[in-house]
């Protein structure tokens, strides 16, 4: 029988793993709130299920648990932040709230991020603008999984965006997409279900269309939004590229096929150009642009529209990015225990 | 038998139609080098070819050939600019000029454009920035062909995302793609061959898979990036939203289904929420991150080592995001006359 656990069960176990590991009782708190958030949008191959391969880099000297997180460069609009190795659950809080600061000044903040690690989901991050009306933006590069178009080496990883943007009777739009045709935790699922994965997620590690839910551990890659040249891969393979050198080479992070395992058994690759993984983070206030209640209010015009847009057969309703994880989060808030 | 024109004579030639219908010389000049860029850089669908629609437009009333362009408002590092009306063509580097200065002083600059018209390639605005060190982005709506994941009402433009980024000695990494499957230029170029597209392209009025290149005639619509859901097409349609949303809600340009339509004989939508094409330009200093020329090196770096990326079997060598255009542009520059 499954057991339901509440999010209070879920916060208060996973803020004790985190102060085990020797945070603070404040990181402790970001990172457990960061981590369940994905629990609790649904996104389950990113939250507690995660928690052990944390424990595990953490013991094998890869996360620093007590990090001294610091801008090493700043101008008006933009910092450079250095993670000093912590908790990437930690570091995003906390970069993204320095493009927030940046943004209320000067109308928009930007901030790069090295030496960090693994964030949770992008969306998360991005999400924390829109309290201040303002659109968020959250993207973190990864360990190479994905072959570029034309390509069988594993060169970026599922490099994910998150855009939040706020709204005023609707609730916000909230884009957050790996930038391959599948994000790794959907392939994770078709392994455990022993399942075949649709033509277009993965290839073989010759290059050849495979269905194979487990082509990575052989030597197989991801294929980048748009599974091939002809229905757009190149496409997907330049978003995937711009999510790494954003976040990667502008803050100097190590990039491409350099980017640190998540998994703690992986070797670290050989001759990094850079310190971690990298992240970037953007806010922009809306108001910046136009008063923020005729934002929200095209925004709100915008949504409905989109909401009545006549469906295919077959299907109810058009959705807009954001509902199925407010959905989740919504009945998995309302579980009764 | 194909007639080859020089550079020189397509730039006489078009800069004598845009000072025909009332451009300045300055205008004239501004608008013909972005609109030939398109042919110069291979993209035949979006040059010359499209002038006599630009002049359709004119003369439809729908396009001021001297426009009063200027910014509503601003902040350090934001601006909106009104286009009244004018030829994309030329307020799109007008706007992407903003950015730029915006950045030297605070670091980044963000312009968003109502009130426009088709602007070209995106990817010419967007290397506007390299020459300062900047990396320079460049998106626009345009009026409604793709119809959302689970939708048979076309409701997004195909809303093409451009990022240039300087690096040293290698050439510039541009990436310029539409947010569908396929672009509608190369829809346009099956149509006149009479051939079928590949599956993933298009669907017809009731939804179904199509392969017919003239689908669009015949109430179909054109597809996201990734083609059906299982294949990431709700990614696409959240990327072709965040253009959307970036280039006309945030500015007051008119949005989704009411973007107005390039075709002159074609009506304009009712009740439009905003006035004309939005455009959204991005520049962000190099060095507001991290010295210049130790990032231009590690973006040499990037780009040969994904250069050497792995070929699959059948293919020569990996792209980067660019290489193609920069190759068709040496090939027609040196076209002997």
């Amino acid at each position: 029988m499954e057991k339901v656990y509440s999010y209070q069960d879920l916060y208060d176990f996973t803020y004790k793993i985190f102060q085990h590991i020797g945070c603070s009782d404040e990181h402790a708190a970001t990172a457990t709130k960061a981590l369940i958030a994905a629990d609790v949008r649904g996104i389950d191959s990113h939250g507690v299920a995660r928690l052990s391969g944390y424990v595990r880099l953490w013991e094998a000297g890869r996360i620093n648990s007590n990090p001294n997180i610091h801008v090493t460069y700043e101008t008006p609009s933009t910092a450079v932040i250095d993670g000093d190795a912590g908790l990437g659950l930690v570091i995003a809080p906390h970069a993204m709230q320095v493009a927030i600061s940046k943004a209320e000044k000067v109308g928009t903040g930007w901030v790069s991020v090295r030496n960090s690690n693994h964030f949770g989901i992008a969306g998360y991050h991005a999400m924390m603008a829109l309290e201040h009306d303002m659109i968020g933006m959250a993207m973190t590069n990864a360990s190479a999984l994905v072959a570029p178009t034309f390509s069988i080496e594993r060169m970026l990883g599922t490099n994910p965006i998150a855009v939040a943007i706020p709204a005023n009777n609707q609730p916000a739009f909230v884009a957050d997409f790996a930038t391959t045709t599948a994000a790794n935790g959907k392939l994770e699922i078709l392994q455990r279900k022993n399942t075949d994965t649709p033509i277009g997620w993965v290839q073989d590690k010759d290059g050849n269309s495979s269905v194979n839910a487990n082509e990575l551990k052989q030597g197989g890659a991801l294929l980048p939004l748009g599974s091939d040249r002809e229905h757009g891969s190149h496409k997907g393979y330049a978003l995937g590229s711009i999510v790494d050198i954003f976040s990667a080479v502008l803050s100097g992070a190590s990039y491409g096929p350099w980017a640190p395992p998540f998994p703690a058994y992986v070797a670290m690759p050989e001759n990094q150009p850079g310190k971690g993984l990298g992240h970037f983070f953007g806010a922009m206030r809306v108001d910046a642009f136009r008063p923020a209640d005729e934002f929200k209010q095209h925004m709100d015009n915008w949504i409905e529209r989109f909401r009545r847009a006549k469906p295919a057969a077959g299907y109810d309703k058009v959705l807009i990015p954001g509902d199925p994880e407010r959905e989740m989060e919504s009945i998995r808030m309302n579980v009764a225990h």
